[in-house]
């Protein structure tokens, strides 16, 4: 059984550790090495209101995150990732995506985008499989990814 | 001598009346008729604080506006439009949309997107000449553009 909930300040540690492992923040097109407390901490606190952060539960474990932003936008972002890395290829990020979609449609927006690395092949193969469509070119070696709601 | 500030109260009923003359609205995505004053006051309102609203001061007179959103976002939107139409056609939208454009690069992003009716071929015209390129759909009858600043 999977579920969202909001993040709270007792699940920074656990994400910070998450995102500072070498095999999770390769996914990420800004982040090349660990992060510091401060830089995880201001990640979290300086987000605007239309921003949420969602941690993923299995049953009553956490293991992973979804971000949703740009709420204020018709075409909101979505992010996610599986911190969990024995739980990786198990459909678990696609199952948490889909959520995060579910979300965003009922928030009353009707399209989503997001931005993948070029090398994820596995990211880029989840988002086609739920119905993401490459529009173009985002950042260096970056696709940007859309999809109606 | 045209320059940008940000929007104060003083400037709401002439904002407003500029967005409610359907010349002007024609251009934009969700707007089909004139806006109320709750409608305007709320749009400037409840912006996050990754908005910012600017109006385009020609000497020392208004004349449009340009707004600025997604500042979290590695790739912002820019909108704009000159609310005085006396001076449509004249390069002065192109001269405040570059404003805008170096405000943004000077905030620190390297990207820039807006979207564009396909009926809207001023807009188009405009933007293409600024370096904007066409990266695909956006919503119905409307065109994503985006430029590397």
């Amino acid at each position: 059984m999977l579920s969202l909930r909001e993040i709270t300040h007792d699940d920074l540690e656990l994400t910070m550790t998450w995102r500072s492992d070498p095999d999770t923040y390769q996914g990420f097109y800004t982040q090349q090495k660990p992060l510091t407390w401060e830089e995880h901490y201001n990640w979290n606190k300086n987000r605007n209101k239309d921003w949420r952060t969602f941690v993923i539960i299995l049953n009553d474990r956490r293991i992973g995150v979804v971000t949703i932003g740009q709420l204020d936008h018709w075409c909101p972002e979505i992010g996610f990732y599986i911190g969990e890395k024995s739980l990786w290829g198990q459909g678990y990020g696609k199952k948490a995506v889909q959520l995060g979609l579910d979300w965003i449609k009922n928030y009353g927006r009707d399209y989503v985008h997001t931005t993948v690395l070029k090398s994820n092949t596995r990211s880029l193969r989840l988002l086609k499989s739920l119905g993401f469509k490459a529009l173009g070119d985002a950042r260096e070696n970056e696709i940007w990814m859309q999809k109606k709601l």
